[in-house]
């Protein structure tokens, strides 16, 4: 069985298991004081282009977003996000667990527009009732998106221009953000999303590291007392240098791009392959994550060999389905696919 | 700098970054769902001698206690811990953010008994306006506790049979617990444990592991729907066979005993050395953590080779502070600290 | 300006008035135990044909609703609601605020079917990743819903059976309840609903009342350590008895329907002049608040004498508006709105 | 049997009652957006001698705790108060299920101090490990205190001074302001209160009032989007009317005040009357709750015609006990009270 279920199917980059090895028996202070984290940190502001940004690690996706949410919104406000967004249907209510709702806006694709955001912001307050009404409080999105789509940089300023004018924290969700980095049509740098937002994420765990985010707070105004909320959420890391230690390997010398760009390649070699099988593809994802359509008699017979998710029925006969490369897919086993995707 | 002030100072057991390199690209299912995993949860079933308990891995000991206390009580209810209690004192409110007031307990050693327990239900439940007061809902402990004291095999049956009479599920809280099943006057066994508790974790942040706690759930009422919980809160890791393949590791040849033992051993030649010299012991402690009285000068002259933790003033000449031994603690490093005291 | 925009316009009915005027100066125990609410408590059992349901008298809805939900749900799970319904649109957060997503189903006239939820439920747990979805862990309508629509008996029983199967506790919001068991086509009792659900609420506050709902809880699994969530939500009145006061009045001579059907007459003389002067209705109301669709001119011309509640654009040059009745409107502000609707 | 148990014994001022029956079919908004909660504010804000306070109706004491503190602290901040103080052991955890501790100060009266304050605060500050434990985010104190102590206006000044100076709000807890205004040795004014703290609130349940509690926020930073939070938390009156009317009518003419004295002297009879037999006070009350510690026989004896609520033992044979007086507590009531202690 060859798996494309999902990006996070093995363990880590070799460079970092090596480097944790190497590491070993170091000792350092705890609850990520230590030189790892500082360089590493050091790393992300010198890619972001700026000093002043204030770098935190945390171990995993969910646990960031409720934190970084928890950090912004006073008790009555809420986030808006994509109907689809991950806060919205794939944490278990970890963000309402915190107290606050999720504003989901309707979305095709994944992604929510400036237009969307103002919308929803003057429809609040336009409302006479609007104290009876949850205060919409900040923004999420994700880049790419759940659905591989991704926000151009004029659409991206256009959200941060609206944002910022109305008042709402801009949150980017980057668990998968070196693979829109690296994609081909991307047009945003890291510098770039680091003016462009108040607050990111630069996903580690689905992009080379063991586990691992690192939260980048672009304003100032959110940065105060931030690691309370990290240990008071259960994400503060005992051993705090091994978010130290990966992040500083993956952004050393690239190796966090260079590997995003790999997977990406990979999982256009597969978009290709679909194509020309005559598939349709349910979202128009240039980065690691594919969605074909295929006649679900094909389903069945690649899944004697492959893994990858169901993503939804499309009609009496097809379905959409998710295959995702990652920093660590052999070309073989994408060739093996696509040469039995050209065999159904 | 050699330094004794935690238990979390290095990387993990050889033995499981080994483990981590080779099984690093073998591709498996997320979210605990794998086969290390699986492995893992049986040897630890094994030890608790018990087939029917409940394994769960999480990352970190906070994360643990409020996933834990939040999956059992009813929204207006507490848990009743020592004053000096890690939820009570050092999670930053992580309980009382999940809504649950942490009822305090006096304490002189960490430790609470089966009758300050039964007091502290009796009050509540004859007090008049009870519907005013926070419930107690069960029991929280640790083994060793924050100050290095055991419970005794006597201790734990009369809490967990008075837990069991009034209803209030015994949660023992096991961040550095082979240090505890390793102490010269330890009476409880893994095994015994199991069956003496309603839920405990078996910490591997501080005992070799790089981080990881295994939840063990041993009252059938308390098992449903955890991992919902796990989810909801931040910690279910998506690549969970990191925490099945630490686990596995630790508990395939007694690995576990077997460094927690050095700790211990190592913990109880430091404090001879205090006693020779002189200074008295804070608590009575037979595991990793040792806490003698210091006069002020002799700290201070420590700390110019050694990094500890400052406890209390125990008057104005003197401090109890905190050394800890760890698996990871090197005969060397003990012996010269050893004759550094002498030499005071 | 004769107001007709809501139904809590004015004080309470007279008689609840001389009432609290009558018992000013008797003695009674806080906190609603007192006389006066076992009195209103009888009576409501007596009504719900049911001595074994649990009453509890509360201030208002929001409180009510919270408070309900937060005793029946645990901390991963969500209620079922219609999209329209109060809790998820006009409560500022508060179920969220008690950790719970609120799991919007879609509606077009605020009511949802069996149907839906055993589709929503099923949805759940045919999800593979269902631990990373809010689980549904109850229902919630309203009768009469916020678009003055009603549930039938049999959709009643059919969404109550379901709920059963599926292990759902089904909650009825009935703060306009009376409206509904007075109005024409309305095919259930207090002792229907009280078989048909496990908790509802009878509102006083829209129907006759100064303040106050009655939680009628049916279930038995749901009674317990309920006034522990009253006191804690801050709910529960000091001089409990003023709640007792007013619900043994209400329910002491019939009161509640008395009055509950004179708002519904009221109503239907205003629909019937609506549809005489060719206007569409939005929703099919034969309850108190009635949502003709005006032509925005009409809606112009009316509001200088008239005050009541803009709804939502129906095209370009119409409005839908609600008009309001209750137990106080006076049939001379309904004849006066009639005269003027024939003149415009 | 004639009640002294607490000072919510009986329904409300008769001017209220008259008032309330007098407005009882004017028509006017709801929520608090009335003419009668316009003209209570403006009485209040006079009163405070301050036209730029804010003035929000609440119904109740644990509600408008919680709705206060909820709005000032952030998620890992903790409200310090006395260990005796109402939030802390008498609303179910309200402050918890919030998310946020109670910082638990020791008190013998149910004051705090400045001094205590700040030492808190510093300790806090001080420990190397600050971000694991809650920090100190607000201050909350009663005026009278749960034992009928008073602040005097040094007092209060420094502990607001050091309040400021920390960066910490104080909230004082009004639930029983008048009986505090009015006692004796009081040196404070509503102005002085006004002045001296960040927020307050004026009791109106145990006051004259049927219910109602009237939140002064003082501190501009504290006075946005107050309202969300009222309506999020339950606490938001439909009929907000009523609120306006009883604190229009308690602020008229000076009734809270006068009625509040009366309280305050029918206690002092009595304090006279125990002092008189012999008895010990408890605490050093001159508020309309008076503690005297009493023989258990005569305990007995009284519990033939009064009630009154026991306290705590003192010793063997002898328990504190609670008499409270209130603005409807009748002088024939205490006369014959005083007659029989001191027959004795």
């Amino acid at each position: 069985m060859i798996r494309f279920e999902s990006d996070y199917l093995e363990g880590a980059h070799p460079l970092i298991i090596k480097k944790l090895e190497e590491t070993n028996f170091i000792q350092t202070a705890g609850y990520g004081t230590d030189p790892f984290c500082d360089s590493a940190k050091e790393r992300i502001k010198s890619q972001c282009g700026n000093a002043d940004v204030k770098v935190h690690f945390l171990v995993g996706g969910t646990q960031t977003n409720l934190t970084v949410i928890s950090s912004i919104l006073r008790p009555y406000q809420g986030v808006l996000a994509a109907a689809t967004g991950h806060v919205n249907v794939h944490e278990t209510g970890a963000i309402e667990a915190c107290g606050h709702k999720v504003l989901a806006l309707p979305s095709e694709d994944g992604k929510i527009t400036a237009a969307q955001v103002r919308q929803a912001y003057e429809a609040h307050w336009s409302d006479g009732s609007h104290e009876h009404i949850v205060q919409p409080g900040m923004v999420y999105i994700s880049q790419p998106t759940e659905n591989g789509t991704l926000y151009g940089k004029e659409e991206l300023k256009a959200m941060y221009d609206t944002c910022k004018e109305l008042g709402l924290p801009l949150f980017l969700d980057g668990a998968r953000l070196g693979y829109g980095l690296m994609a081909g049509p991307n047009t945003l740098t890291l510098k770039d999303i680091a003016e462009l937002t108040d607050v990111f994420y630069i996903g580690g765990t689905k992009v080379g590291a063991l586990f691992g985010e690192a939260v980048v707070i672009c304003n100032p105004l959110l940065k105060k007392d931030f690691r309370y909320l990290i240990k008071q959420k259960g994400g503060m890391l005992a051993k705090g240098r091994l978010l130290g230690i990966q992040f500083d390997t993956l952004f050393e010398d690239g190796l966090y791009y260079e590997i995003s760009k790999h997977a990406d390649e990979l999982a256009m070699k597969l978009q290709e392959a679909f194509v020309r099988k005559g598939y349709g593809l349910r979202y128009d994802s240039y980065t690691n994550q594919q969605f074909p359509i295929l006649p679900d008699a094909h389903v069945e017979k690649l899944k004697e060999k492959y893994s990858f998710e169901f993503w939804e029925k499309t009609d009496d006969s097809h379905s959409a389905v998710r295959f995702c490369t990652s920093w660590a897919t052999e070309e073989s086993a994408v060739e093996a696919l696509i040469q039995d995707i050209e065999a159904l």
